[in-house]
């Protein structure tokens, strides 16, 4: 199996020559000098690289095991977390009036594609943990901010999100866990949370699970549910560790990826029930989740994005190697299949795909960075406007995207990407959660083409729309990138005549919530598609700027290349979803589903 | 799990309403009654549903084991397996002088889908058998037929085909298994075959490997190639077993999925040399083997659609009984998530897909029964045309879909999907071998764009294209269908253009070569979509006519919605091939992968 190295150059390109140090360049980030975020990337590569990595296939091989209530992670898992939370890793987002190092989330993000390129499984855990920082840092009480934060920004405790149980998935207003209130201000809680992510290991001290419950007399549906904190290991004032919980690991999922994470049942409450605290307001526990939740989006993006980009990687590694057939130019009888345009439109479409997410998502988190620390009260609230929006696209459609790039991963490598040895199968197994937790991605599209859209009359996306326009012109004014720009202002074109079908089927006051349905995950789909386009235009105007200053790295002309590809070739299949929504609604609505 | 069942309604559609019987009425199957096929069809039904369906899992789960040079099966196989070979199922479409029951290929193409969907891993031992026989019917002596032909007919013995060595792939003329010859006219054979389905079990009394070898003085490249067949059992002149053959089972590969089939490294030789006869003729072994490749072609396709449409059955049973969420039509609390259009949108484009890959398939069985027992050569050889270009696309197109289907049948469970226990998941890690073995998909488009198409100029896909053009003109005719005709006829039109493009391209002396391979797949691909929505028009016009005859069969109303949403919401993403053919091969050919 190919070493996985991480993309620096890539994401130092989207960072320097595709945003021009964008957010980096914000006051609150005077500290976080080129220099540093260079230093910060190169550690991070060896972190995920040199560490991480190797234990990717050995997790997956090994799995997660419980006995007697206590999960054994795959040999090498608690050294490597220890490694990451000992290097300082887990606060680097984090502001540091929490404790964190404050650098910006354009960077935080590099970071985490490549801790989950390195090892997705691992990576899941950090992740969690951050939904609790901020779900905390947003709602918790100055006490508990200052019992759970510190020890959570460290990594030395972790932290986990209990939402689903058996009758209540996407639908979470089915919650039935009970928080039952106690004399001295606390609660017991009772009942079983499922699919809950590291929600039992030994990697960590303590383990923080914040947990979505009703107290007895609470309304039914979404008002009657409160948000609950529940360690896993009660904490003395002092901040030492007191009793055990009454929360255990009742069982392990045995799923088709993530085998080193271990997903749990965790029940609450088999004793005398669990002790938790109430976080934020009573009856707004879903508004408080979805806080974190928002980001954890974009990190699951993020997410797909790495093991795309490893997918990448082994697949070029093996095409490179792999000898086989004639190639039409060379004449040689034993070309690499790299060397065959067939194999090569696999790789470059991997590629060419990875490359626009990852510019996309790092868009995004830039807008995030200005969202907060923007300049003026206009600016800020235009960036997050276009993070509301960009979100549920980063989403659903780098994991969509993350499971097919990872499946074409097997495809390059013929008979032996069936094999799981190989590795690449391992890719696919993985990346396929992706599109479905933190919110399906039919979900995500319903909150982009539902909720986002309708919202402000697609204001927001239509301001994207417009960067898309921008591009396109620039684009056409050079001779050389010209087509590229022709083709992108077609696509933007296409994405502004959907929005406004949506937005229309979308008002309709009978039919509107079924249209918004029906349209809502090919919409996504093109929204995807032409903001991904926008970023290789972008790219290949940087790309372009750069070859005309004098550069010949070879990086570039690959770029201007894997543009050509994202814009002309990949970009019309998305435009095909236009066509898609014009062909209405009609079957769908008709369809029943219950005809043998 | 929601059982499987086999998909005798819509296999009945196909064959009477969309095929009028075809083929069936053909002197050759003067015997094949519809009563006849019908008996059939229920019986084959029921061996699937009953039988072979609730080993799946557990085959699955179980997979295979190697101990000291012997395969042990799942619990079950074994029984299953001869279930099958005693119930006569091995030569229903074996020709009658062979043994066999002599029923036409649609028939005998619809039980392998319904054996394939009930459980693939199982289905294959039989596939790999009926490859054998081919091979020897048409190549094999009178000799080799009398001894072998009636035991792998029954199934009391099975088959397999040993191409791929570790150098050699989709280059077989790589291989280098020697085979010296004796005295007495046969051969000893030395090498190592790798991924040999079925090469090793305890099903069957014996196994006759069909082994591609080179003599020892043979020329380089595949003119040194011939094609020699191998028993595990040698077999004495009056049909009895003699000693065990010096071939070994050297290993299992621990795969993706398939686990119920034991994928086998065979050692020929470790002692003396394994004992082997010349089937056919010397240095045409490839040519021999590739007899029997076109039909297994065909299965491996239609083992994708089996696949396909237990991944529909298990959605559909899903999304029919899980409630989440709140209807707007009925706005009722508890509506199962059929109800929500996003879900409905996943079904029918499960169910939209496997259906129009059914008909496709079926209607190229049905073109393989005139190319073999048509009334004049004229119409044979028409029929044999049609079959050469569309064997590649079911192979690809119905495997490609296969893929995605299974992926979005994970979707539809949401957090379920990714449990193995729910058994969506291993439709998928099953299914994604078909992109892959007998010969790559990409090796189909090439086999299509290239081969296929350049040889005739395109006269027979253009034949199908005026075809699809009959039926678009059909549609235009109903009121109802009018916009069905519509996008077909823009189907047939893009395809036409991306036809002549690719011919024009692959007819240039220098870049021909690259020209097929950078076109190809996209090629295949638009005319997968095209082909298939063009059977969904034919099913809609014979579902509109059972309508218009008195019937009120819910079937049909389904069959109409189905046949809508592939041809105004699936045919636009593959239209958009065309355009990616049309964006031309510069970025592909200046790709360098070498890049870091």
């Amino acid at each position: 199996m190919p070493p996985y190295v991480a993309p620096v150059r890539d994401v130092r390109f989207v960072l320097e020559e595709m945003l021009e140090h964008g957010s980096l360049a914000l006051p609150a980030f005077e500290e976080a000098s080129p220099d540093l975020v260079e230093a910060v990337l190169e550690e991070a590569a060896r972190l995920a690289g040199e560490v991480w990595a190797l234990l990717n296939a050995s997790g997956d091989h090994q799995g997660c095991r419980l006995e007697e209530g206590r999960v054994t992670l795959p040999a090498g898992f608690v050294d490597a977390y220890q490694a990451y939370a000992e290097g300082g890793w887990n606060g680097i987002g984090v502001s540091e009036s929490m404790g964190g190092q404050g650098l910006p989330e354009v960077v935080a993000s590099a970071v985490q594609e490549m801790l989950h390129g390195a090892n997705m499984a691992l990576a899941l855990c950090p992740m969690l943990t951050a939904g609790a920082i901020e779900a905390l840092a947003h709602h918790g009480s100055e006490e508990q901010q200052a019992v759970y934060l510190p020890k959570l920004v460290e990594g030395t405790w972790t932290g986990t999100m209990n939402l689903t149980e058996p009758q209540a998935g996407s639908d979470l207003s089915k919650v039935r866990t009970r928080a039952v209130p106690q004399e001295d201000g606390s609660y017991r809680l009772f009942g079983q949370k499922i699919y809950i992510t590291w929600g039992e290991h030994d990697a960590a001290e303590n383990i923080i699970h914040l947990v979505l419950a009703r107290k007895p007399d609470a309304p039914e549906g979404n008002k009657g549910i409160s948000l609950f904190l529940v360690p896993k290991f009660l904490v003395h004032e002092d901040g030492s560790l007191g009793e055990r919980n009454d929360v255990t690991c009742a069982s392990l999922e045995h799923k088709l990826g993530i085998h080193g994470s271990p997903t749990c049942t965790l029940s609450f409450g088999e004793g005398e029930g669990a002790i938790g605290y109430l976080v934020g307001e009573e009856g707004r526990g879903l508004n408080h989740m979805f806080t974190m939740m928002n980001e954890a989006r974009h990190k699951v993006g993020i997410q797909g994005i790495g093991v795309a980009e490893r997918a990448c990687q082994q697949a070029f590694a093996f095409a490179l190697d792999r000898t086989q057939g004639r190639s039409p130019r060379s004449g040689r009888n034993d070309c690499t299949i790299s060397d065959h345009l067939d194999v090569r439109r696999m790789l470059l479409s991997m590629r060419a795909r990875t490359d626009a997410l990852r510019a996309l998502a790092l868009y995004c988190a830039a807008q995030l960075d200005i969202a907060r620390h923007g300049d003026s009260e206009d600016f800020r609230k235009t960036a997050q406007a276009r993070v509301d929006v960009l979100i549920p696209v980063i989403k659903a459609f780098s994991t969509d995207q993350a499971v097919e790039i990872a499946s074409l991963g097997i495809q390059v490598h013929g008979g032996m990407g069936f094999i799981e040895e190989a590795g690449a199968a391992q890719l696919l197994r993985d990346a396929r959660i992706a599109p479905i937790y933190e919110g399906t991605n039919g979900i995500q599209a319903l909150d982009l083409a539902g909720r986002k859209l309708q919202r402000d009359g697609g204001a927001a996306l239509e301001s994207l729309i417009e960067e898309v326009e921008t591009t396109a012109a620039a684009l056409k004014e050079s001779v050389e990138l010209a087509e590229l720009g022709e083709s992108l202002a077609d696509g933007a074109v296409d994405l502004r005549a959907a929005m406004a079908r949506v937005l229309e089927a979308g008002a309709d006051p009978e039919r509107g919530a079924d249209a918004v349905q029906a349209y809502a995950t090919p919409f996504l789909s093109l929204a995807g598609h032409v903001l991904c386009a926008w970023q290789m235009g972008r790219a290949a105007l940087a790309a372009s700027a750069a070859q005309a200053s004098g550069s010949d790295e070879p990086f570039y002309q690959a770029k201007r290349q894997s543009a050509d590809f994202a814009i002309r070739q990949w970009l019309p299949v998305g435009r095909a979803q236009r066509a898609v929504i014009e062909a209405g609604m009609e079957s769908l609505a008709g369809f029943d589903a219950a005809v043998p």
